[in-house]
C-alpha cells in the first residue's frame, strides 16, 4: 500500500479551486479571504453507523459527506466556499475504494461549487469520515432557528420523503425504486438557494435531517412559537407513493417524518415574498408547538443515533 | 444512556465563547466575524492510533484534540479562534468519558483563547475524534512553506523531543519521567508565536509532528532550499537526557526525529529579527536537502501512518 504522503499526493494532484481560496492543501492550513463573516459547521460519517458499504459506492458515501455539510452552510443563508475532509480507514482496505471516495468528494464539491482545501488520513479498523465546510454571508446576516414569528408562511425547497422511501427499501433487501435509493444514498441538496431565501427576507431556516416535524419542532422552540403543516399543501412524490402502496405504510409519514432529507426548510413574512422554487405547506402558529392541520401528528419522529 | 440531544444539552450549557462568535452552538453552523483571512485546518485521532485510554485520561485525549489543531493554525501565522469538535464513541462507553473528554476540549479551548462553537454527536465502534480549528489572520499575510530563502536563519520555539521520550516510556510500561509522558499525551503548544512569527517576518513556518527534520524536510521541498541544523545549538531536555541513557538511544534522535513534538519552526531573514523565546538553530542552504552539521541524518525520519 501506498504511503500518506503518496495517498495524499494522487488525490490533491488534481484540485481546481475558487476564487476565495488564496492557499489550499500543501501547507499547515488552507487560507480562504471572505467578504463576510465566516460560517463553519461539522458533521461525521461513521460506517455501518451513517452508510453501509454494501449499499453505497464509495462515489456515493464522497458525495454525501460533503452533501450534508453543505447543506448546513446553506441553511444559514450563507454561500458554502470549500470544504476540509478528514478519512480513516482500515489498512487491508481497497485502495480503489479510498480513490472512488475522493472520486466522489471532489464531484459533489463541483456541484456544490465549493473547493476542496484540506484534509487529513489515518488508520481505524472502520471506515471514519469527518467533513468541514466553510461559507461566506458575503456581508448578510445569518439566517438563524430563532427568528420566526406567529402570522409567517412556512415554505419548502428540495425533495422530502424519498430519502426515508430509498432507506425503507434498502432494508428489505430491494433497489428500487431507484430514484429513492439513489437518494438515500446521495441527498440532492437545493444549492444556491439559501443565498436565494436570505435575500428573499427568510425569517429562519434550516436544513431537514431528522424529519420535517422534528427539525420544524427545532425551528419552533428556538422561535418560540409553534407551527402548523398543512397536509394537502405536501406533495407526495410518485416514488414514496409507490413504496408506501408496497410496505402498507402511510406516505404522509416518508414525507413529515422521513429523516436526511437535506431539503431546505424557512419561514416568510407572507406568501408574496416566497422565492420562486419554494412552496408553502404551513403557518406559524402562536400554539408553541408543531401540528399538521390543527392536531399532534401521532407517526414517527425523525430519529436519534443513541435511541 | 442519555439521547442525543441531551448529551448535546450538557456539554454546551456553560459555554463561553470569544467577542468574534456571532453565533456558537444551536444552529446549523457557526458564524465568526474576522477582520482578515480565514484559516482552516482538519485533523482526527483514533483510538488505539492516535491515542490508547489506558495510557490518556478522557481530559488528555480532549485537550490534546484541540491542542494539535490549534497549533496549525499558530502555524499560518494566524489567531486561533474556534474550533468544532466532532466525537463518535460506542453506545456502551461510560458517560462520564465523553463528559471528561468534553471538559478537556473546554479545558485546552480556555488554554489556546479559542471558543468551542460546535460539533456532532455519532455511535461508533472505537473512540473518533475529528477537530477542525479556524483562525483570523487580522490582516496579516499567512507564513507558508515556501517562503524560505538560502541564507536565512531557522528557529524554533517549543519543545521538541518531550513526546517521542514520553512515548518511548509509555511503550515500556513505565510512567516517568512523568513530564515526558504528559508532553506526549497532551503536547505543550507556544500559543501566541505564530502571530508573534509573524509580526517578526517569519518567511516561512510550520508546527513539528512528524519530527524537526522530517518537517523541515518539508519546508525545504517546498521552499525549494536546503536546511543545515547546528546540533551544537539543540538543547537536550533534562527528561530526554534521562530516557536516552536508560534506553541506550541517542538523545538527539529523540530531539531531531520525534513526532508529535508541536513545537513551531521558522525562518527568518537574520539572527537579529529572531523573537525573543525564539532559539536559532540553523540556517537555509542551497544543499536541497536537510543536513545535521553538513551531513545526511542516519537516524530515524519521523513516523508515518500507513508505513
Amino acid at each position: 500500500m501506498a504511503g500518506e504522503f503518496e495517498l495524499i499526493e494522487s488525490i490533491t494532484s488534481d484540485l481546481t479551486v475558487g476564487d476565495d481560496v488564496m492557499l489550499s492543501v500543501g501547507d499547515d492550513a488552507a487560507v480562504l479571504r471572505f467578504s463576510g463573516d465566516t460560517v463553519v459547521t461539522t458533521d461525521m460519517l461513521i460506517e455501518n453507523v451513517h452508510f453501509k458499504r454494501q449499499w453505497s459506492s464509495a462515489s456515493a458515501v464522497g458525495r454525501k459527506a460533503v452533501a450534508v455539510n453543505v447543506s448546513d452552510v446553506e441553511a444559514m443563508g450563507a454561500r458554502p466556499s470549500a470544504v476540509v475532509v478528514a478519512l480513516a480507514f482500515p489498512k487491508d482496505l481497497d485502495q480503489a475504494w479510498v480513490a472512488e471516495f475522493e472520486d466522489g468528494v471532489k464531484e459533489e464539491c463541483a456541484t456544490a461549487g465549493v473547493s476542496l482545501v484540506g484534509g487529513d488520513l489515518s488508520s481505524a479498523s472502520v471506515i471514519s469520515i469527518c467533513v468541514t465546510a466553510i461559507g461566506d454571508l458575503e456581508g448578510r446576516p445569518p439566517v438563524t432557528r430563532f427568528g420566526a414569528k406567529v402570522g409567517e408562511v412556512v415554505a419548502v425547497t428540495g425533495r422530502l420523503g424519498w430519502s426515508a422511501a430509498g432507506l425503507t427499501v434498502l432494508q428489505r433487501g430491494f433497489g428500487s425504486p431507484k430514484d429513492m435509493v439513489a437518494e438515500h444514498l446521495t441527498p440532492s441538496v437545493p444549492y444556491g438557494q439559501g443565498i436565494v431565501a436570505n435575500d428573499g427576507g427568510a425569517t429562519a431556516m434550516l436544513d431537514v435531517s431528522d424529519g420535517l416535524l422534528a427539525d420544524l419542532g427545532h425551528l419552533a422552540e428556538r422561535s418560540r412559537v409553534g407551527i402548523d403543516v398543512d397536509p394537502s399543501s405536501v406533495e407526495i412524490p410518485d416514488g414514496v407513493a409507490r413504496v408506501s402502496a408496497a410496505t402498507g405504510r402511510d406516505p404522509l409519514g416518508f414525507v413529515l417524518a422521513g429523516g436526511e432529507d437535506h431539503a431546505l426548510v424557512a419561514t416568510f413574512r407572507n406568501e408574496a415574498v416566497v422565492p420562486k422554487g419554494w412552496r408553502v405547506i404551513g403557518r406559524v402558529t402562536d400554539s408553541g408547538s408543531v401540528t399538521v392541520d390543527g392536531e399532534p401528528w401521532e407517526g414517527s419522529a425523525g430519529w436519534d443515533h443513541f435511541a
